[in-house]
């Protein structure tokens, strides 16, 4: 072949690749590369969808999910839903085109984002089966639904529609599709069972029917009535632009003015804000967006570095919650009754690239976990489980990253996947979650949300810690007190039988030895309350004076129960009482009810103490710095503080 | 808000996304997710690109990397390279749309195929700088080269012209694409450096003149101008065809007969399996392909699994080898002079998804290489290096799921990462290579391919605990040895002395001790050559008879200089010697020389033996069963073969 005509022949054949096309080839990029996984990220899918739908409607979910077997390893797969349905003309496009849908131009938290997920799912069972998918939706105003037959033609990446009808459907609204797939059904670990299971426990609000193909129906009811508010949805964050972006986000701005464009096309830019930015970045506020140029448009993106500008807004984020965690988290360990829930953490929210997110973690420990394997991971991210691709996972890199010997977990150098009896979960909430695929199956290890989640783990890797420290105490002290208690007394006896006199009373004897301040929190579960009793022991010599704090679980506290009223207590649940004198021997009591969390929905709380000096006592930690006490209780109060602390020790 | 609109608002959202719209939303797919990252992947996109468009064109690849510094983090990136170039008016499409391409529609093996890789570097250049990429191309007919600065308009992925230019070029013909991008330049680990060194080994026929942005320009000179075949296109296997892919195949077809559609669409079917497919599939071979329908399609399906049909072609793979592995493991130990380089695997070629594939893997261990970390992994896809998204790949799953106990190396709980003082290399190479994301970062954990690489890797470990055994064995035997040989002759001499007779011959008696068969290799570089001596020491006090085996590496061995010749050296290497009798205390020599491989190139062989108890020998392990001796020995040989032992042993 001659090379003259090389690069002809080579133009002949370089030609446009429909995303179809693309991904018709690539289909374990969507995640579908195994027959069991396919089956499984189809109802993931259709699930995603369909609680987004309701969620943005504003409707309480009640999904149907049902799988029947058609063949040896062709299955039918239904996923209906009582979103707001699906105007009719829309119908094909929504279903029959990749990278087609509602979400992608808008930032907020949402399951679905890419305009991918349905539709790959469909055209997943068009190449497996060659069968179309049958898609029926019903919108509020309509009296029947409206359905249809489709393939994807992926050469054009356009729906073929082979059949449209009109269906009496008994929903008042939504959307039901219906595939035939190659697949495998399977149960347990990665299953769709684990993943209906895992998207129930932290979707409460939604009710999920759910027909396996052998075996019986199983619902997992709605336990909660309250909908998440819709998500929210927010504009880009001058910090996370791109210069080459804000230079195209002005050439199409419909404003003629700088700062209009500025003030209206992001985030948290006010219009003194704007007028900064202008000022600072040299550039008159009056010109128009249409004729930024690279160099002015560099000197604003600068600008955006400098000004001070607001952190995103937060309420378009919607986390789990500590409580749904915990729940989670026992939901998950089932029978083999750990020893200690590590109080759930949610951090602050935090920005990446212009996008609001926000990390939580949850640490469960002990019990009959097995503790020679690897510690087991939930991965959550905008409430939806993420059951495949640990490794390549935000969440566990950043679980790999975190010394876990200083938390009491054994790791090999400190680094890597820490062993031991514990289930760590892991959510991540954004507008927009950085999946490293279009699978959604792993959050792309960004370092702002590695880190976020590193100091979640740490916080909570903390609270594991001083569980264990606690117990470990509680331990030694309680041997040594059982020990001078019963050893004490009898020699007491012994020594009064010799002298002939009455035994005499060795309670502050036993509290010299002692020389410990106990801290005993007992929780007893009747008629649906659990009715919680800290009792502070003083066994030392002398009398003592301290501040007990605790975190309140609110919305499960019933405020007319505390005893005595807090000190303080803040809306974060925080309360803190400035105790009285406790004589040598007495002690005092706290109480509190709290109701509506089922039998294992309390176990135990965080204590912690100021006011003493916190190697006297046990079963309480001193309280961490981030309490921010002074700023909250009221100026003049002398309570606590390590001052009072030398003068309390020293009384009585 | 009425509901009665809201399915009509939620439509007015429903729109298409672009596919520039979406990588540019989401760049970290593409590998964009870190500044460090970032400039990476635009050098490997890059890379990738001019090496395939060399090799597709039959020239020796002779590449420019350059990287400028042009602000705090802002680079300037430029790759030449001297392949066919592009002709004019396809310049803009190639590089200013996303999904366009001369790969994607081929089957075979080349690293860039998707259409996406060089485009999404400039898109990700022009995101993050507001800068338009120039690229230059000329072909071999031209006399100037064409230059044109080009952006991508994202909402259509359609390139947008700035400037159109002709250039005078040194180079006869190539091309060279320039961009600025947000970057950041690092060395060591996941480095450009680190990339381009180990592109370099594995394509030792390649030229790469690099200029990094600081310090001196690093040349990776050519080492070999054997240029690996273009690769060769291949038809998809009826194996790996879907259902709805093979209906719509048929549809499009150019045939008018089944059986002709099936026999010029597909790899391996021959006119005759064409007409059993049809008979097994009961559909008639003269019906038209258009017309195929899913109840047929379905038959000829299953029919595909029932007729015998060949595998894929293999002659378009191109493995590394072994000998480019070795160099590649020596290159990255460095100094570390480790103890062993395992002789690498190349497993035969496999089939995937319809895809021949090809697993290899290369194991050295000790020395100075740390003990107390996970092995270091080196993964290569169709001869381009991965450095990210290791846990996300089937070369670490394989790696973990193997229990490395067997061969030496420390595991928990044999599975997960092995740790020890050992690099594995793992290379696949594949029509198509089925990598997780666009990013091509990680290989799909496809069960067929970890299966493989699994294969690949236990044949390496049995390779290295062979290695271990000998070592443990040649180490005790030595031992005993040293004792023997300088105890005796003392007390032979004392004893002469005493009874003043003169001292006795032992060797005999040493021999008796022993009673070894020892097998020693010594190698010694000079004048470019290795001379190799295999002494085998008849140790026992029998003579003895055996048959020692080798693996020569023929690209290298000066055939004149074997030894005695081999009874017989086959294709692949394999080389046995039928020895004549070793008289105890005597020994047996074979000699050859091996030239080009450069001083550290050759440092042991493997050697194995049959026709004695294995028992008896050290240096040498028994004949593992895959040499099908039985099949390549001429018949009426009476060479080797255990019945042999029994006499051999008793003889003498």
């Amino acid at each position: 072949m001659p090379r003259q005509s090389f690069a002809e022949r080579l133009a002949a054949k370089q030609r446009e690749i429909s995303v179809s096309e693309f991904f018709e080839r690539n289909k374990h990029i969507l995640g579908f590369d195994s027959a069991t996984k396919a089956l499984l990220t189809s109802v993931k899918e259709g699930v995603d969808n369909a609680l987004d739908a309701c969620q943005e409607y504003g409707v309480l979910p009640d999904l149907l999910v049902q799988i029947d077997r058609v063949d040896r390893d062709e299955y039918h797969l239904v996923v209906e839903d009582n979103g707001p349905g699906i105007v009719k003309r829309q119908v094909p496009k929504v279903f029959g085109r990749l990278l087609y849908g509602s979400r992608f131009h808008t930032w907020s938290q949402t399951r679905g984002q890419q305009g991918l997920g349905i539709s790959g799912a469909i055209l997943y069972g068009q190449i497996t089966t060659g069968k179309p998918a049958v898609v029926r939706s019903k919108t509020a105003q309509d009296d029947v639904a409206y359905q249809i037959e489709l393939l994807i033609d992926t050469k054009r990446n356009r729906p073929q529609v082979l059949k449209r009808d009109f269906q009496v459907w008994d929903r008042e609204h939504g959307t039901r599709v219906e595939t035939h797939l190659r697949g495998r059904f399977i149960n347990g670990r990665q299953s769709v069972m684990e993943y209906l299971r895992a998207t129930a426990i932290v979707n409460p609000y939604a009710r999920i029917v759910f027909q396996p193909p052998d075996g019986a129906r199983r619902t997992f009811d709605r336990v909660s009535s309250e909908l998440p508010r819709p998500p929210v949805e927010v504009k880009p964050h001058p910090y996370g632009v791109e210069l080459g972006t804000l230079l195209q986000m002005a050439k199409e701005s419909s404003h003629r003015r700088l700062t209009a464009f500025l003030q209206s096309d992001f985030s948290r830019i006010s219009s003194r804000v704007a007028k900064e930015i202008c000022r600072e970045a040299e550039v008159p506020p009056e010109s128009h967006p249409k004729n930024l140029n690279l160099s002015r448009a560099k000197r604003i993106h600068v600008a955006f570095r400098r000004v001070k500008i607001m952190a995103p807004p937060t309420d378009c984020l919607s986390p789990i919650g500590q409580r749904l965690i915990r729940t989670g988290l026992r939901n998950v360990v089932g029978s083999l009754r750990p020893e200690f829930y590590a109080p759930p953490v949610t951090r602050p929210p935090a920005v990446y690239g212009g996008h609001p997110f926000q990390a939580e973690v949850g640490i469960v420990y002990g019990g009959e976990l097995p503790g020679d394997r690897p510690v087991e991971i939930l991965r959550y991210a905008n409430r939806a489980p993420l059951l495949y691709q640990q490794g390549a996972c935000a969440t566990a890199q950043a679980i790999e990253s975190v010394d876990w010997r200083r938390y009491g977990l054994e790791q090999r150098g400190g680094r890597g996947m820490p062993y031991g009896p514990a289930i760590i979960l892991v959510h991540v909430c954004a507008t927009r979650v950085p999946f490293t695929s279009e699978a959604k199956e792993a959050i792309s290890p960004i370092p702002e949300i590695v880190a976020e989640i590193v100091r979640a783990l740490q916080e909570s890797g903390r609270r594991l810690r001083s569980h264990m420290n606690k117990k470990a105490r509680r331990a030694k002290t309680s041997e040594k007190f059982e020990i001078v208690r019963s050893v004490l007394p009898l020699m007491a006896e012994k020594s009064a039988k010799i002298t002939g006199r009455p035994p005499p009373d060795i309670t502050r004897t036993i509290a010299k030895i002692m020389n410990v301040i106990w801290i005993d929190e007992r929780v007893v579960f009747e008629d649906g309350r659990h009715r919680v009793r800290v009792q502070v022991y003083n066994y030392t010599s002398a009398r003592k004076r301290l501040a007990l704090h605790a975190v309140l679980p609110l919305d499960a506290l019933d405020e007319a129960t505390v005893q005595p009223a807090p000190t303080q207590l803040r809306a974060d649940g925080k309360a803190s009482w400035k105790l009285p004198w406790i004589p040598p021997t007495e002690k005092v009591v706290i109480a509190f009810e709290l109701v509506g969390l089922g039998r294992r929905g309390y176990e135990e709380g965080d204590l912690f103490v100021s006011g003493v000096p916190t190697t006297q006592v046990v079963g309480a930690e001193p309280l961490p710095g981030d309490w921010d006490l002074e700023a909250t209780l009221s100026e003049g109060d002398d309570l606590p503080g390590d001052p009072l602390a030398e003068e309390v020790a020293e009384s009585g």
